[in-house]
């Protein structure tokens, strides 16, 4: 995806994307007018450079004109870094940083409380402290089970994230699995085999909460700096209570996120 | 990601992979002999086709022949099962199947031994115990920073994966991280901030080596079902030299590894 201003003036966004090859032209680029040149070759391995005839290599491109400092901002792209994060950092920096900020999580509330989003809950416990929510993530539009993203949301709302997770949770997580995996088999006939469950460090918003993704699928936060597998979390639990109040964590921050100013000021980046 | 037999006796396995765009030839991209179609305006807003030149639409091609069963297999779409593996898994599953297989790492023995690209070096350290060479993954055409993928492959032949893994490693796999990390800030101009470092488990071949990916790029492999952070092999090593011979681990097996049926005999699946 590339952003470019026009010279004259006013300004333009232009979104350039690489499409998906399609099956049925494949043949055609592999034979039709295209130029081969060999870059390595090492044992039964080469690679070459492939230069395809322009029908067979089209780009979507969107423009946006003329375009507001607001456009041009949302597409520019950020600058991310890596975080290690050890406790003290935790209690220094990103707790503090927590606490001053005053994310809603109103809607959170609102489903736990029932209302809303009542008809869409899949599987619920009740219990107050080991209990959940099982619901469809906003992102899923539940149309095919290629993209299945699930939420489960804990009753109790004193557990900010990953780093308050003590061996008293192990109830509440086991359920989570357990529950959770019986759940999304029966209502979608996804067998736990083929679910990706894990929790977010840094979530994105700080009331505890499990992601359900179709293994098959590439969910957006499902990349090793930032998904914790609760079959994982739950085994260094069982191993060490005080496991997440110990142990570094790495995590990315975006260049306008104000929890990296905070790392930066405190000289930890 | 599309594969196709050859249909002359010989099978062939071709991987075209569509590449990131180089800032520094948009501009041509946007002038050049470029076809630009119409396809859809609604007040600020627009899309085009726009059909490229063939030198500014470079594919990445890899081919792999002569290609065996496995090669095949390898790249055929398949259903995915997420397997939780034990130490006594190892033992008793894995490890069997692993000293059973004969993939032939040779090429990574040529590398090592500069019998093959040597030349793409980017940095070795040449202790036979605590070394390692670094070198451009094949999956990277170096064109663009976007998609930075190197590999670190050790000296040392014997440590086949995360498994055998021991604080007696803790000097290469330090070795790796700092190392890596300058090579990598002096040759690119990339930060460590902005690299992902880790391996595989399980790993697509059994010679111990560390992927370093661009923080940005969702590259092949950095999902949390199969990527360690090597940061986070490194905590665990010093905190108890023989974790990776306790801790259960995760992995996803397509339908069609012959380890998945491993599993399915033993009752594991």
């Amino acid at each position: 995806q590339v952003t470019s201003p026009s010279g004259e003036g006013t300004d333009a966004v232009v979104i350039l994307e690489k499409t998906p090859f399609q099956e049925e032209k494949v043949l055609d680029l592999l034979k039709k007018h295209t130029k081969l040149e060999l870059q390595m070759h090492n044992d039964i391995y080469s690679t070459y450079h492939l230069y395809p005839p322009p029908e067979l290599s089209e780009i979507k491109t969107t423009v946006v004109y003329p375009a507001t400092e607001k456009h041009l901002q949302k597409y520019l792209r950020q600058e991310v870094h890596l975080i290690r994060e050890t406790w003290e950092d935790y209690k220094n920096i990103t707790l503090p940083f927590i606490q001053s900020q005053s994310f809603s999580i109103q809607w959170v509330y609102n489903i736990l409380e029932k209302k809303a989003e009542a008809d869409r809950i899949i599987h619920e416990n009740p219990d107050p402290c080991d209990g959940f929510v099982l619901v469809p993530d906003f992102k899923w539009n539940q149309n095919q089970l290629d993209d299945l993203y699930l939420i489960a949301l804990v009753h109790r709302r004193e557990v900010k994230s990953l780093r308050d997770l003590t061996a008293e949770h192990l109830p509440l997580l086991r359920n989570i699995l357990q529950e959770g995996k019986e759940a999304v088999a029966k209502r979608f006939g996804v067998p736990g085999s083929q679910l990706r469950i894990y929790l977010h460090y840094q979530p994105s918003y700080y009331h505890l909460h499990v992601h359900f993704t179709a293994l098959g699928y590439d969910a957006p936060g499902s990349s090793v700096e930032r998904a914790h597998l609760l079959t994982d979390v739950i085994d260094n639990l069982a191993m060490d209570s005080t496991y997440y109040q110990k142990r570094a964590l790495t995590f990315a921050l975006r260049a306008d996120e104000l929890l990296l100013k905070k790392f930066q000021e405190a000289g930890r980046v």
